[in-house]
């Protein structure tokens, strides 16, 4: 069974009960973020129990030397991470002078952890006996600033419910930190100051070899029974850690408040030479505006991206929190404004897969970000890849291209590649076309026509000559294949002929010569600069379009469907529902080679190209691909419930849809994957977000028209999503026998709704 | 350019000069061994210049723990690896109390090197200036017993030619030795006492985990100007390291002689509470017989290795020593008396491969071993499979085999896998055919019917049952078919239908049956044990058959030939001699992919099996294939050229024959790979001796009938080997012109030469 003990909640995630087992996937579940850092729920006090201690800084990572059994040629020296850094949320406390830990309490009653969703914060109360006898009655919340992304702030109140007792606390700064993940346990840290100034203090380091420079920062301040306390702090310095010691007598039921405020400032956004200055500006307002009004910021500012990126679920609470849960973590993970920064699979909740840039943001995270915010942000994701050409085109030649071809890497920090296994690292060269696409996606949801000519051509172009190099012509089929490659259903690996590999590659080589004959057209001179810049010459896209016409499509007669590679129909075919479920998932229990030579599927596949490319494909040809692929896929990747749900409300298959929905959105709060004690799922979860708008919405834009087509789960009463659309605020809301759209823009729109074409007037 | 410092010569390999940049190269390739222990060719006294220690002992091996970038589930935990033993060689040197040492010294002049294979020791001479202006003359002789196995010796002669000096001597033993190749740097050894017995001195350690005990031991003995020196060394103990110390003052011209006797002995053989006493023994004997009769008794040992397995060359002398040092560095590695032991492909000249066994044992050393000794030593290497079946059946069985299948380790010390690329470890499963076809060679070859009864037919048993589950139906082809494994070409992985790998599981099922009918009839009893211990039922021969004359086999009509695998022919085909020089060896410079879906052939594949299964193919389907394959072969691994070379010379391609001969026969002494420096390959040296009996001499068994079908390369004057055929020594001579062979048997023997038979008549 999956766990179960969050509490269905609309607007919040919610845990009752103490229970150590717990916490380390509570950790993961009520995680903070704001963009440019985030942290796992870890308690403030010491906690003696197993936990996770994380909190990361958005775009500080450090180069992790490669491990790797056996070296190949190409492989990348290092896997950059993001890494773990100072603790500023600590917070000691000596009650008569045993520390308090809630691992050594005698008791611990009315545990109760809220993260509300709606207003960005994370709230903990409990009453503990210690083993000394004191007892105590404790809250916390703490929220991550949208507003001042440098600074977080937590009230920790405490309650002394049995008797007088002396109180030491002691919040502290700590750079004694390590990841859990690290390959050759090397030091990621450089420890270089600890400054104590009043209430306040700093702890300046930099990580090794990429020399990011942090100043972790806090200020705290004591309020006694509604009295400040105005008396300085103890200084106490351990080793890398630097605390702020308070002590003092408390009777039956007085109450103290800790506030505290800490950060990180780092030379990513100011000189490295004023960190401590500029901290101390942003704790002079912190201090100023002080928790409660630094509060209601954050409720506003949390308002308002719900404003057009909330979706409503009425009539299945488990749904409504699933969703939210989803569009709450990506908002907390990625917010736009920077385009050096990307989503990283588990964002600012774990260590796993270094918070680095994968495939999955152009394929998954593009959409959502591109319909819940300004277009700006979709932009700035694009242009991250943009800024990397260079390294792609470096990549491309380091594995034997010629130059001007562009490989994207599988998994990057600053665009170089940092996996390490031959068969995804340089065979699952899809992902280069994922890149083309989500140029192409965001035209077309967009209509932003200058991205292409100021720079996403020159990635169409470097894109495009590297498929017209990877492919090679096949004298006995007189046709171009693609040999040695890994497609996204990694339970296949170094196949050829992969269909949506050769869809893609396909694709992208008309793609890029259709977009360089527009911009010829109507951007001259950026077309001059870019045939410069890229050394095109006169006969490529011509090339291009030769080698598109004739690639091989691997195909079945008798079934009907083209076939996810060559010589998939030689597998024995048996679907996963005649699988002995003590089998399952296959990934934990058989060995790669069994996996490999069976024809189960991790991720949507084929069926992932008929998603990217609907349009190309009949209503008929998708139900004959999804009833062959589907039978076959184990969903052993969070990626890819989510498509196979849009496909599945495309064809009317709406309760099948519901349970594919279901699974993504809930991946992480019922724990489908037993593993989320190690992070959350955030890339997916754009996929969720799809799998409702997309999938039940039936949202589409074609020839610029937006297009709605939206059926109901059966146990729904009803529901409701908004999206920018060119901004437009657009609200579609369903129930089991109506459909409403409206539009908060300016001016009106002409939508599609089922096959009626209406305009929508503008509601102000 | 290859290197070509070693002196051409037809018994010996010479160096002459001292260049610090071949010291590593020459430790390789004067290497001594005596199949129970070796070593590189390391100096005796201190040198602090570039160097690669190791001395080896059969059989002691430590399960280092699995370095691995991304674990899969099965991959095995631990490379078992023939660890770097104390050190028993060293003697330190001061002269005037400044250390001796060739990396300082201001002048070696005379330096020479010799290791003669007809007598087998090597030799070391030179005259050094020091720094402190001592000038020596040193002469260092010294040999590995083969007839006290545990037994080395060393005579150090030193003459000072400049003055009177005082020289003080330490021959030592040093525990504190490590591995070069070491996944995490664990420590291997625990030494656990240091003894010194008047001019003999002790060592004990024992290896972590595996628990093998080892004594270290030594004894000297000093002769200066012709007298004996009897006074008791000092003892000088120093970390892992025991000494004696021996000081005396030597006149201008004398000449002072140390002998040092020493060793291991091991729990191997003695029980581990007589480790100590055994050595006693042991240099009782050796101390009574004196280094010199020790060297007679040492010559006489090789001469009569050399009487059955000896091949003359006359007129290339590169040729000549190429072959020599061949055979000579095989039985330096493995005699054949131990049948827990095998055969490393670095034998004991490296850390390299672990000193582990692969699958070139059964492929390439027991044609040389059946055929240049005692039968019984080719019954031993089959009989290692045999002990270590209950291992590959559980190796199986973890893989998702039902009970039954056998699967044996792609690289194993104690019959469990220890490799860890999927693609290998998991895919590389023609190594279970080698060991079956192996079975067949040696009962083909010697007509000893009793090792099937008594033991193979369990390994066959278990060998058909994996190939026949292995296997999948195809529905589309009605076949059975192989996916997912890589062939002995590994530039090939995760391919469908190797060809190789499903003709040899073909010929496995059906062999296996065959076999099965013949016990059954002829040998009941172990018939019927056999059955009941395998728990054979009645259908499974049937079932092995049907699958075998129904397996798939991928070809081409167009080109007349079987493929590599399914798709060969999508690739462009271009051939190794249309590559840019400067692209090879392509394992150096190609990324793994580009490698992949190239053509380019690693070693023999679709041509090893027609090697194995000559009979099977008609002359023109040999020549068909091999100026089909061979175009594209870029004989990377040391274990193809011989294989092309044997196909060569059978095609009438002579002089083709003979530059892979040569290649393959001087690869170290030429170091064509550049990396002799980690080590020799001893395995492929088994193939070097194929490709004269059986490439040039053209030797075969047909019908339990010994054929000869001689051809000479156009440079020779003539060639002549040896070999042992069921008890006949038989000489054949070729000449240009003519072809003589001999029998020196007890009886006489029928064989064919060329298209006739003939008796060859007892010699004696």
């Amino acid at each position: 069974m999956n766990q179960d003990y969050i509490k269905p909640n609309a607007w919040s995630i919610i845990e009752e009960g103490f229970d150590a087992a717990r916490v380390k996937s509570s950790e993961s579940l009520f995680s903070l973020g704001n963009g440019a850092m985030g942290q796992r729920a870890n308690f403030e006090e010491t906690y003696t129990g197993p936990s996770f201690q994380g909190s990361y800084i958005a775009g500080v990572y450090y180069p992790d030397k490669t491990k790797v059994g056996w070296w190949k040629n190409g492989y990348p020296e290092y896997f950059a991470k993001v890494l773990n850094a100072p603790n500023w949320i600590g917070i000691d406390i000596w009650v008569d002078g045993e520390p308090f830990d809630l691992n050594s309490c005698t008791q611990v009653t009315d545990f109760r952890r809220e993260l509300n969703m709606r207003e960005g914060w994370y709230q903990r109360s409990f009453k503990a006996t210690m083993s000394n006898g004191a007892q105590l009655s404790v809250s916390v919340k703490r929220f991550l600033s949208l507003k001042l992304e440098e600074l977080g702030a937590i009230s920790y109140t405490i309650q002394v419910l049995d008797g007088a007792h002396k109180i030491r606390l002691e919040p502290y700064l700590d750079g004694g930190i390590t990841n859990e993940d690290s390959n050759w346990d090397d030091k990621f840290w450089n420890q270089t100051a600890m400054e104590s100034q009043g209430e306040r203090a700093f702890l300046k380091a930099y990580t090794l070899k990429t020399e990011f420079h942090v100043c972790s920062f806090m200020a705290n301040r004591l309020c006694h029974e509604g009295n400040w306390i105005s008396s300085a702090p103890e200084t106490v310095l351990a080793g890398e850690r630097l605390g702020h010691a308070y002590e003092l007598d408390m009777e039956k039921n007085e109450t103290l408040k800790l506030y505290k405020f800490g950060g990180y400032v780092s030379d990513r956004r100011y000189a490295k030479e004023n960190l401590i200055p500029t901290a101390n500006q942003i704790l002079d307002t912190a201090l100023e505006m002080g928790f409660d009004t630094l509060l209601v910021q954050q409720v506003l500012a949390w308002q308002s991206i719900w404003d057009t990126a909330d979706i409503e679920i009425v009539g299945d609470l488990k749904a409504q929190q699933g969703i939210r849960f989803n569009i709450f973590q990506l908002n907390q993970t990625y917010l736009g404004n920077d385009p050096k920064l990307n989503i990283g699979p588990k964002g600012f909740t774990g260590e796993k897969y270094g918070g680095s840039t994968y495939w999955d943001t152009e394929a998954y995270c593009i959409p959502f970000y591109m319909a819940t915010k300004n277009q700006e942000v979709a932009r700035n994701l694009l242009e991250y890849r943009f800024k990397q050409l260079p390294k792609a085109l470096e990549n491309a030649e380091k594995l034997g291209f010629d130059g001007g071809a562009a490989l994207y890497p599988m998994v990057t920090m600053n665009g170089e590649e940092c996996h390490n296994e031959w068969e995804i690292t340089f065979e699952e060269i899809h992902r280069n076309g994922a890149i083309a696409f989500a140029i192409y996606n965001y035209t077309r949801y967009t209509n932003d026509l200058t991205y292409i000519p100021e720079m996403g051509l020159e990635v169409l172009v470097g894109i495009a000559r590297f498929w017209a190099q990877r492919v090679s012509f096949s004298e006995p089929r007189s046709q171009y294949v693609m040999l040695g490659v890994t497609g996204p259903n990694e339970y296949e690996n170094n196949v050829n002929n992969n269909w949506y590999t050769n869809y893609l590659a396909q694709w992208c080589l008309l793609y890029a010569k259709e977009q360089l004959q527009l911009v010829s057209k109507k951007y001259s001179e950026d077309y001059e600069r870019i045939v410069k810049k890229t050394k095109l010459e006169e006969h490529e896209p011509g090339q291009w379009e030769e080698i598109a016409q004739n690639i091989y499509f691997p195909a079945s007669e008798t079934h009907g469907v083209y076939l996810q590679q060559d010589g998939f129909l030689d597998k024995e075919l048996i679907p996963v529902s005649d699988l002995d479920p003590s089998q399952r998932p296959i990934n934990q229990k058989w060995s790669w080679d069994r996996i490999l030579r069976s024809p189960y599927i991790k991720q949507a596949d084929v069926l992932q190209g008929f998603y990217f490319f609907e349009e190309h494909f009949s209503w008929e040809d998708h139900k004959k691909h999804f009833e062959f692929y589907e039978p076959f896929t184990v969903h052993e990747s969070s990626l890819s419930p989510c498509v196979h749900s849009i496909l599945a409300s495309r064809l009317d298959k709406v309760e099948q849809a519901y349970a594919f929905y279901l699974r993504t959105s809930r991946l992480d709060l019922d724990d489908y994957n037993k593993e989320v004690e190690e992070g959350l799922h955030i890339t997916s979860m754009a996929g969720t977000w799809m799998s409702i708008v997309e999938g039940f919405g039936g949202m589409r834009v074609k020839d610029g028209m937006l297009c709605f087509d939206p059926n109901i789960p059966a146990n729904w009463h009803s529901y409701s999503f908004k999206i920018n659309f060119r901004g437009h605020i657009i609200t579609l809301s369903k129930t089991q026998d109506e459909v409403s759209l409206r539009n908060q823009g300016k001016t009106g729109l002409r939508v599609r709704l089922l096959d009626e074409i209406m305009d929508l007037p503008a509601e102000r």
